[in-house]
């Protein structure tokens, strides 16, 4: 076992060592409210209606005081534990439970999000393991906003029987109050138990006194008096005689809300109801769960793909991420993840950014949440690439949901009118091969994929290499769903573009040993021997794009661990940018080794895995996947920093600072979507498809039997596969006990189905 | 001496109790850095070129590790001092010092901000009082801001000798770079011994320890090295020997510079020169200081005129209260305040304002500093009382001067050309009085003084009572000036616009017993039976605009004592609004208590005493002015929480709140600009006119002598006055030595004028 930290029996991890995993969060949320929370108790909690908006200071305190005047706070913040205390916390899907032990007393304390409802639960369980009755003080302090300018009153109210708060947004104009009357300006904090005493500000509660001394109220008991204008807090104050062997508990519940008599509270304060609800929370949690499983040799893998990257691309999928202003390729490739284990329950998402493409086919990448203010410069910008993802994870989602129908079904542009969504695919392609430069390649405008790289193209010339690959990969899939869907038509142009996309790559971009990036308004290539760097971007997509051959793609690859491979995973572009270059604008300020400029980010990472996969090299598609997992034993979490449940967003890719492999520790990546795909389908190789499901495993060395189990249109498949055949030899399949013929099993009536794959070692095709 | 802090001998705040006063301010600052520090040696600094900039996080630590390993924090801050250990900190005009004593060891911890550069300048010392030799590790730590999106860069620069820390800013637009990078984007902190060790982030000082916990770098030692997007700090460390009885000493030199090859250190690297620049910066502010003295039975209010109401207008005027988006009210008062005791001084920040002024007359109130971006909503809103303030500012800040040439400097228009002074002023009045409604009453568009009073005149037709006084008084202020200026047009017409500003006013609000405060758009009038509320504001401007006559003024004084006046101060209205009110719109939303919403706010409270001055009643101005100082012995700052030595914005005014009396804890106020004429001019009576001095002494009951000093046309006057005539005679004036006649001493030659006046005693003239 890790000294600081382990997975439990359950999957869930388990914290020792608050130095470790003391800042770890765990990310707790319902459709309608997103929580954060670390080993301390601390972080943010939103709330998504009316607009998002915090309701917290994402600080929490817990207090015991002895009947000696001892005073513990058993989550270890924000003072550290006496002498002989224990301190641990597990982070489960649902839940975060932090346990101290001092002195013959063990505190748990928990935090849930139930299924419904703007509110966050905390359960305060204390147990008497003692031989004598214990007279204990508990304190429980939530810490809200700061007071607004229009200033803040916080105060408990014995009819509702809650800590209430409530604030005014600020605002200028007469007309600005009733909509802004409508937003969730009451904070409340309702407690299962009617405290003995209470505090509603920071003041009242913490008194004067320093970050590390124990808070006033705490020590000296709490007011009970209303506060105004403070910095507010909700402390609720109890006085306990806990027998030997007792256990004594409480809850709160916390949200915000438009009026205090809304307060989401009522079903939760019977006897047993918030015990039942967390029960029904794991329990829809594991439905959800168990429409994708697999089991391989390596339990990190599996890990991610059963439990954590589904938990997180539930967050960003059905949250959007948290985000206010944000680029819609997300999204499209969150809903993509989603689809991968729940493809209807991902459909609206697509629907929902399909809605905001113009009837000329274009797709604006950076857009704001409808009722939200813009809080990103980057929604003033173009960006080349929304109509390009519109169709890859569209076709993607439609694979996995099996669903040709879906291309039929009316959707509408932002600009009135509506169309099928196959002519809305048809408009993104055309509208983004349209726009082409004299080179052929795609224009760049302010940017691709790669946002801040707003150099190149900003005077409407510059050619993006990787938004032309994107784009001929994009017709890749959508030519074949045109197909069957009987547009021949369209079938055949997907096929003319991509073909004359690549052989544009091809003829402007490839430098021998590497797909150049792109041509910037000069017509000055780059990503080649002008600027004497190499972007994995572009070898990735040169490949998935279908440009290059069998020769370039190894030539690429034997280039990407030249240059590019490192112990965390490939580097995104190397060498880095030291300092502003104009060519290519905003990305070469930052810091070197950071995001686009050279970090291993872990989405483009994955867009080599796919690319690595396509060339039907497993084991490789593996290696770099399990590089850029926080599980990376050649960069533990002690050194990252990572917390070892969330897939993060990049590696610092500075090999020479002694920051090299820190992450970034920002959740919210694309790489979870990707990584899903590549994991199931294009290494473990159980492919959703509209003709069935297909198998295609290209297996690790190190994987000689896995099994995947996948519910696909009601019908639960359990797909065991050994790699027991000789390298080059196609699988061999039997359904139900029934050998068949090729690769693809047609979807089954059936409740289940068990099918047995015998297939080639080695982890290749 | 009080047992939490007390005055010394130098007349600075010297704080005992951390409890009490570690959190108070003090503000440091110079024409480009503003710094302000509590008694932890927390707060923020701001740099204000070539943008308002903050360079922190407002967090720094001191920290002394014994031989023995016990670490000692000597600010009390994050770790409360050890049992035995001693705290004190002394806030003076022109630094802050924490000293700390433990286990025979003293050490003091002080702040500066030199007279130029935007650099903050601390300084550490460290005695050894005992008798034994002591191994010290010596650890300062300056949290800086976290890591932005570009993220940023931390580290040791030995060819600089200096922590440096660069942070490119967010931005989107390839063009933003040029702008952006004349920013101050590099952080330094130079010290004036080379450190043993370091370090760039909050990770390599801290660990991962809760904030009570002593930071695993001075525990363990820094690790030197790099630091790369991580939240930065500057972490310096020193392994010193210091034997019994020596001395050791560092200082660090902190801002932020568009290079580091310009951060400005080398001047205070020198032996001595950070001394040497106290000692300059002392004697700068005391020239400052010595400009205008007043001796009174009340040491508060000495200490208020002589030192701190001054310090505050220098950062007021000087600095824009380090405003962003303000009005200008604010900056046209801040300036008549610095005119008080420095006119010329004072001239440049009202003629800045003045060229904000359009040709047609009208100044905009709400504006933004120019190059900044607009932070706060109201900048979009009218608000109608530009040009009053214009005219009355200017008028004070003229017979402050001496100087009616002022009226002929030629001074531009925002839209182009420009005009003399005086034709300014004239435009003012004009626009102000041709924007009348039916009513007759100035508009009230979305608010007046009373920024937040966007209801009443939202359609365009509500009048402002607030407004019409303040015309009148504007004229009557400008009258005699343009009568002197030989101006007899204006004089005239200044005089017949007061009176038929003065006629509306007692036809459309007197009320019986009050002034009611305006009418709305529906041409309903408030601030009488209608809503049964008075507001303060609406009496004593009737009373300065001369619309109430004796009678009058005698029952609105009535008024206020019988509904407003509290152990505080005056109410700024009764009662508060309990929620929304769409009459007067925003201001109903504040909290009830708060701000506009009947606070005791301490500029209008300054205001009912400048009409309790103006009728000859010097005993209740003192009184009123008393009340919103923090030094109001009915409100002490155990309970207010005001620093003592920084007049704050207002109390908290609900009667009925435990919080009644609270400071709001913010500086910035126009309180100190009308105290400080209020208490000199007023209630001493020792006035600066065009015509030479006036003497007009008010003085309170309990003042039976008081001198007062003013340096005026380069002549120092010491007016020392004696209340021994019977109430009601006029003041009897001796010039160096020679009785004179009448009340007016005009300006002398010489260096020095010994004035001596015999006034009515019981403080009515």
């Amino acid at each position: 076992m890790n000294p600081s930290w382990n997975w439990d029996d359950n999957g869930h991890t388990e914290v020792h060592d608050p130095r470790i995993g003391g800042a770890w969060w765990n990310y707790l949320f319902n459709d309608s409210v997103y929580l954060r929370v670390d080993g301390y108790g601390n972080g943010l909690s939103f709330n998504r209606e009316p607009r998002i908006q915090s309701w917290g200071r994402g600080q929490r305190q817990l207090w015991l005081r002895f009947a000696d005047g001892a005073c513990w706070c058993p989550s270890g913040w924000p003072i550290p534990q006496p002498d002989g205390a224990q301190w641990r916390v597990i982070h489960a899907p649902c839940w975060t439970r932090i346990i101290g032990r001092w002195r013959e007393v063990e505190v748990e304390w928990q935090a849930l999000v139930p299924r419904q409802g703007q509110r966050e639960v905390w359960t305060v369980r204390v147990r008497n393991l003692g031989r004598q009755t214990q007279q204990l003080g508990i304190t429980s302090a939530l810490f809200q906003p700061a007071a607004g300018f229009m200033g803040s009153q916080g105060y408990w109210d014995d009819q509702h029987g809650m800590m209430l708060r409530h604030d005014f947004p600020h605002h200028a104009a007469w007309d600005d109050y009733q909509p802004l009357s409508q937003c969730a300006n009451w904070l409340f904090v309702a407690p299962t138990l009617t405290p003995d005493t209470w505090a509603a500000c920071d003041r009242d509660f913490l008194g004067a006194s320093p970050p590390g001394a124990v808070p006033e109220g705490v020590r000296d008991g709490l007011p009970s008096r209303p506060a105004a204008l403070e910095p507010s807090c909700a402390a609720l104050q109890y006085q306990v005689e806990l027998p030997a062997g007792d256990v004594w508990e409480v809850s709160f519940i916390a949200g915000a809300v438009v009026h205090p008599d809304q307060a989401p509270v009522a079903d939760l304060l019977a006897e047993g109801a918030i015990a039942a609800e967390q029960a029904a929370l794991e329990a829809a949690w594991e439905e959800e769960q168990q429409r994708l499983l697999i089991s391989t040799p390596d339990p990190d893998v599996d890990r991610f793909v059963n439990t954590w990257w589904k938990k997180e691309l539930l967050w960003e999928a059905r949250l959007w991420r948290n985000g206010i202003s944000t680029p819609w390729r997300n999204e499209l490739q969150d809903a993509m993840g989603y689809a991968i284990f729940n493809p209807t329950a991902a459909k609206p998402f697509l629907q929902a950014v399909t809605a905001g493409q113009g009837s000329d086919g274009h797709l604006k990448v950076w857009n704001t949440r409808a009722g939200e203010k813009p809080n990103h410069p980057l929604v003033n910008f173009r960006h080349n690439d929304g109509g390009i993802w519109l169709i890859i994870c569209w076709c993607h989602s439609i694979q996995q949901a099996g669903e040709l129908s879906w291309l039929d079904e009316d959707l509408p542009f932002a600009d009135g009118g509506s169309a099928p969504l196959i002519e809305h695919l048809r408009l993104a392609m055309e509208e983004s091969f349209a726009d082409r430069g004299q080179h052929g390649l795609i224009r760049m405008h302010d940017g691709d994929w790669t946002d801040p790289l707003n150099g190149p193209g900003r005077q409407g010339r510059g050619g993006s290499g990787w938004a032309t690959m994107a784009l001929a990969y994009a017709c890749r899939l959508l030519q074949p769903l045109a197909a069957k869907h009987r547009n021949t038509a369209l079938a055949e142009r997907c096929a003319a573009v991509a073909d004359e996309l690549n052989a544009t790559t091809n003829e402007q971009l490839w430098a021998g040993d590497r797909f150049a990036y792109g041509i910037d308004d000069e017509g000055k290539r780059f990503g080649d021997h002008h600027d004497g760097r190499i972007w994995l971007n572009a070898q990735s997509w040169g490949i998935l794009s279908g440009s290059a051959d069998e020769q370039q793609a190894a030539t690429c690859t034997a280039s990407v661990k030249q240059h590019l491979a490192t112990p965390c995973g490939p580097l995104l572009l190397h060498p880095s940018y030291q300092g502003w270059d104009p060519q290519v604008g905003r990305l070469s300020l930052k810091v070197p080794g950071s995001t686009e400029n050279g970090s291993i980010y872990c989405h483009s990472a994955a867009f080599w895995a796919a690319a690595q996969a396509a060339m039907g090299d497993g084991n490789a598609a593996y290696d770099t996947l399990r590089r850029v997992l926080p599980s990376n034993p050649d960069n533990p979490v002690e050194h990252s920093g990572q917390a070892p449940f969330w897939q993060h967003n990049a590696w610092f890719g500075n090999l020479s600072h002694p920051s090299f492999g820190r992450s970034s520790g920002t959740i919210g990546t694309g790489t979870v979507a990707w990584g899903m795909l590549i994991a199931v389908e294009h290494i473990l190789g159980v492919q959703a498809t509209v003709d069935g499901l297909v198998i295609a495993p290209r297996l690790p060395a190190s994987w000689p039997q896995v099994q995947v189990e996948r519910v696909l249109h009601g019908c639960r498949y359990t797909v065991d596969i050994t790699a027991d055949l000789s390298p080059g030899s196609p699988p061999q399949l039997s359904v139900d006990g029934q050998a068949v013929d090729g690769a693809c099993v047609p979807y089954q009536q059936a409740a289940h189905c068990q099918i047995t794959v015998h297939c080639a070692q080695a982890g290749r095709a």
